[in-house]
């Protein structure tokens, strides 16, 4: 893929003359910031101002109209009333402007009012040929082009390597101020406000294509398309990194859900199955965001998880181990010509082994050699050098003698200064010199970790969803035409139409039948031969075993019967308003181990699938993963590998090793189902027992429902 | 209690004269910034200097020996090399001096001759009577009293309430600096170094006992005497919050361990046990530790959970949501008054839901109202306020419009103000008030979840877990002693022995038999009546049912003697060199929940219970929890409610509600037995299964190990 910005969106990045409708002579006025930010920020195309008030400002004309302002002019910004942003428009189309940042607020966001001027702005829009970014926003600015179209009070960001892109405006004057305090700049930021027209997805691509880009965060409260963005991410995360903070982690409102998986699958699942599939890179905090973007902007990446610990003290040390054993990595085995090496110049009681410690007298000449030799050790793929303020030194002294280390260095080094304004010198110094710090040794391990696992994702060969050949769709959408009252009421599918539709993808149930009447069931018992199970056949009751219509383990054609009409009596006075079809009859399938795989639809994200531990504690156990549909036989995998569930069925203890092919094929069938068939809300084989390898795995009880 | 310095330790922490022995005229030398620190502490006592090369130092005489040293002299600080402490000590005792810090390092950290060094100087401690701080350390310092006896690079501390004892010496000059950094000062700080004498434990009582410290900081490797720090920490805590930091989480090494309890028990389980019971508050990272340090110590307490959150800008006041929803905390549901009140002055696109969003353009006015309102709503414990740099306003203003209302405010509020310089003015302004803030909004939720927290514990009245009268030690010495090979072999107990001691603690056991042939198992069976198990008894088989040791719901006479030979097959081919004792009877009990029991004896912390889901998947699903025995009936409550089993005891679907009485009465007598008997290494009970409410629980299997 070669990056670049999207044609229509090309004059919100490369103007070649800006309007600012609503400029102010007023200095307290956001319409002065305005055109004060963009006069100063080195903008080299025309500026114009618009102000039925005329006059002149930052020694330029106020234009009265829009229609009077010259040539060029092919980006405008509105800071005007609400109100009078249609008209505006209108005026920004006939005069032949195309890309229009409505920075005013009062749509949306107030209320239904607010909606329909929006919803006009976007006619005039559509009528014009026109892109819209915001309202409600705070547009965007460029530190290299340079640009800078917000009413943000000075100063603005210095320029740098990392783009920012935001759904809340309100941030992007506090991620400025955070930048600038922890020493990195800024290359790109865009504010969506309401995202009326433009949306998180567009301009990602046009970000990810700005040269000085290096890395890209988002802040995102939801995302208006989810499949779309994660194409475009997933093809951007292979050249750049994206890193994403999604707000509103709890605020998703609850839904109707009528399947365990449904009832787990809520807006975070899907964001972290989304994310995972794009490769982007999920932060929890603001903190984390911008941590992790400087680590990215700055660092070379690490062939491996091995870490060195460099410290001169022995309790910070100790923490940063057990910071990056939380991540996943290493403390590296030192290779014995290291030690050697240590112990040629570091005092008795430093201690050579990782974390290598040398002590609180280490002077920077020690820390450089140490430095030096722990990265010439091929067993170490990064070092994080940690450092308190030192009894004897300076810090500055130390951060000057290891700096040149680092520079020549082919492996990530990032460097933990603990202390405030002791250390102050030293930071500037690693600041200059584009060397990753933080304060706490905690952090350094994290964004380390973060490091790694881009290292790791582009070590992977992307790979593609295959369609599975074998499966049927005909069959299913034959199945679903057939079910009685299809049209009529969206809902529960009968027994027969979910096993139909899961035979047709190749997922196996055991042999089922229907009886209405005691004898018919005995008689279908005879038939499939013992031990078989009854379970009532019902649209109306979605947890079977929770009004005892299901009965295990019948070994003859007298409990079959008695077992008929013991549940359909209880299951009558359970549910007394059900409408109940019958009891199906199933022969029973061998011990094995159980799990459940699922499948619904998102709104954000689409199909999904979700594999765990089953049975009737699947909220309890909470050992579920979610995926995007339909998925790779990695992603599969990868679902195994995260959860209880799936590790289990290597074998654990004295249970046996389960048919894990059986299950990644479950899972794959499932996925490509639910990706054929929108219209299939939910459907959850719950259990899926795995035989033994080599012998399958089972849908015992399954259920779906249509929209 | 009434917390007050020990008396031993009392010229550590307000000696009438101090003796720098190792004082130093080179101003390179630690010697030398030993005696300035001290001088220009503003220590108000006499200041010794001694060096056998005598001369003067900062206007005092340099005397050649300790025996010179006019009076007062109660505290003496070593530094001087390894070899000449022994002798130095002696001096010291020779000159009366009790109390010595020795801040040379080169004892136990260097090897095996440091460490005879040490022993050395303990010998000399306790011939003398005299208390040591050290050796490898850097000595204590109090702001107030005050006294500065490190040799840490100036500044020192600003005074403060926050106490710092460490066991990293290394990191106390970060620690004076991140403080500094952060805007809050210290009360004390005492770095223990390689604890020869004085202890972690010693000291934090009489650290709690400044009337200065408010919170109490702790940087711990590890804890010398579990059972009495926790004493110690438990009374100290319900007078000052404790918040500790322990390092080294992944360093502990493996033990050998003979049941899921003993695998799960690792040192992080048997820490945060302790800090629970204790109420000491675990920080994970160096930056939490201080973060909540400083809400702590500035903050009054909140009344319960409910949070009104206001801010200018809707993206960070809803992960300022997440974060406290993630920490247990609610969202406060407004009075319709406070909205009233909020819609009286605020513009309509303002939201006056919580969040309570002001919108960017929000004056110092307006926060200061709207504050005022949220305070004033009883249905609001605590408030968090949000800004980033406002556009029209200055940070500073409404840092000086609500700074008066958080200061009359009986309620929390702590501050996020998002950026970093251009609101560093409001920064200064809120620390000189002392009012909590942070540049990250899931910082402020996280140090409010812990104000929370603590203000829980404080409510919650102090128990003492009483002793359970109804068990019978007398009969578990006699079942230990009876069992052949007891004072041979220290290992696992024969079935009957741990059946014995269990019920001899009140723990049902089903009726069990141990027969040596087909004949006499089916024997046993017909008495106890069916269905039976059968068991295979073994001291030598810790898993019976990895080698085919176990068959269950035996029906009849035949099936027992075909189980019973088919079993001494197997096993005999499984685990040849295994010393079988028989094969236990055991009459099956009906079904049930099955959770986990056991107890292990944990070398840093003594006695301790865990309870969670059982069966064979115990270490895959680590749903378990752990606890200090003898125990509350309050904290087995606690372990239920910390786990999935345990929530599940309540019911669950058609999992129906179970015995949790029995199942903490359960708790209970295992912790006692735990508590009784130390040489039991590890007790545990899979499954209890438990019967429905009023039933009771079976101990189905259990198994000990003694050491």
């Amino acid at each position: 893929m070669t990056l670049q910005i999207e044609s229509s969106l090309f004059p919100f990045f490369r103007p070649k003359g800006v309007v600012i409708v609503g400029a102010s002579q007023n200095p307290t006025k956001l319409g002065f910031g305005l055109a004060r930010n963009l006069v100063q920020s080195g903008y080299q195309g025309a500026v114009h101002f618009v102000n039925p008030k005329g006059g002149t400002l930052l020694e330029r004309p106020i234009y009265p109209t829009i229609a009077a302002v010259p040539n060029p002019a092919d980006l405008a910004i509105l800071l005007i009333p609400a109100a009078y942003v249609p008209q505006g428009l209108v005026e920004c189309g006939q005069r032949g402007i195309q890309a229009v940042i409505i920075a005013s607020g009062g749509f949306r966001e107030t209320g239904p009012e607010g909606a329909e001027l929006e919803d006009q702005c976007l006619r005039i829009a559509l009528d014009y040929n026109m892109r819209l970014i915001g309202p409600n926003c705070i547009g965007l600015l460029d530190t290299h082009f340079p640009i800078d179209t917000t009413f943000l009070p000075p100063p603005g960001p210095t320029p740098g390597n990392v783009a920012f892109i935001s759904h809340s405006g309100a941030i992007c004057a506090a991620v400025i101020d955070w930048a600038r305090g922890q020493g990195f700049g800024l290359s790109q930021l865009v504010s969506l406000g309401n995202q009326l027209d433009v949306r998180e997805t567009d301009v990602l691509a046009s970000v990810a294509a700005d040269p000085h880009t290096r890395v890209i965060t988002l802040y995102l409260e939801g995302i208006s398309d989810g499949r779309r963005f994660v194409r475009t991410a997933a093809q951007v995360t292979r050249e750049k990194p994206v890193l994403a903070l999604k707000v509103g982690r709890y605020a998703s409102g609850q839904r109707a859900v009528a399947s365990h998986t449904g009832a787990l699958a809520g807006s975070e699942a899907a964001f972290d199955a989304a994310f995972r599939r794009a490769g982007v890179i999920r932060a929890d905090t603001s903190e984390e965001l911008f941590d992790w973007a400087r680590a990215l902007a700055w660092c070379t990446l690490p062939r491996g998880r091995r870490v060195a610990v460099l410290t001169n003290a022995g309790g910070p040390g100790v923490a940063t181990a057990d910071a990056l054993e939380a991540h996943g990595l290493q403390l590296a085995d030192l290779h014995a010509q290291t030690k050697e090496g240590l112990w040629q110049f570091l005092p008795p009681a430093a201690s050579v082994q990782n974390p290598v410690d040398l002590l609180a007298s280490a002077s920077p000449e020690e820390y450089a050699r140490s430095l030096r030799l722990l990265l010439e050790d091929e067993g170490v793929d990064s070092v994080i050098v940690i450092f308190p303020p030192p009894p004897m030194y300076t810090a500055g002294g130390i951060a000057r003698a290891i700096i040149p280390i680092i520079y020549t260095a082919g492996k990530p080094v990032i460097v933990a200064v603990l202390g405030e304004r002791m250390i102050q010198e030293a930071v500037e110094y690693f600041r200059a010199a584009r060397v990753v710090e933080y304060r706490f040794p905690e952090r350094a391990a994290a964004a380390l970790a973060v490091l790694t696992q881009r290292a790791e994702y582009l070590a992977r060969a992307p790979e593609t969803p295959q369609r599975i050949a074998d499966v049927s769709p005909e069959r299913v959408h034959h199945a679903l035409r057939q079910r009685p009252d299809a049209a009529e009421k969206a809902g529960f599918l009968p027994q027969e139409v979910v096993n139909e539709m899961l035979a047709a993808y190749g997922l196996v149930t055991p042999r089922i039948g229907l009886a209405t009447t005691a004898v018919a069931a005995a008689q279908l018992a005879d038939e499939m031969g013992y031990p078989v199970a009854l379970k009532v056949a019902s649209p109306d009751i979605s947890h079977k075993s929770d009004v005892g219509g299901v009965r295990l383990n019948l070994l003859n054609a007298d409990q079959v019967q008695g077992a008929f009409m013991e549940m359909m009596e209880k299951v009558g006075t359970a549910v007394p308003d059900a409408h109940i079809a019958g009891i199906h009859v199933q022969r029973m399938i061998p011990q094995g181990q159980e799990v459940i795989i699922g499948a619904v639809q998102d709104p954000q994200f689409g199909p999904m699938v979700m594999f765990g531990s089953g049975g009737v504690e699947v909220e309890g156990l909470k050992d579920v993963t979610f995926a995007l549909a339909p998925l790779t036989r990695t992603e599969a995998e990868g679902m195994l590998g995260r959860t209880w569930a799936g590790r289990k069925l290597q074998g654990f203890r004295n249970i046996p090793a389960a048919d894990q092919e059986a299950v990644i094929d479950a899972i794959l069938r499932l996925g490509q189902l639910a990706a054929d068939f929108p219209q299939v809300q939910e459907v959850e084989i719950n259990p899926l027992r795995v035989m033994e390898v080599g012998q399958g795995a089972f849908a015992v009880d399954a259920r779906a429902k249509i929209t």
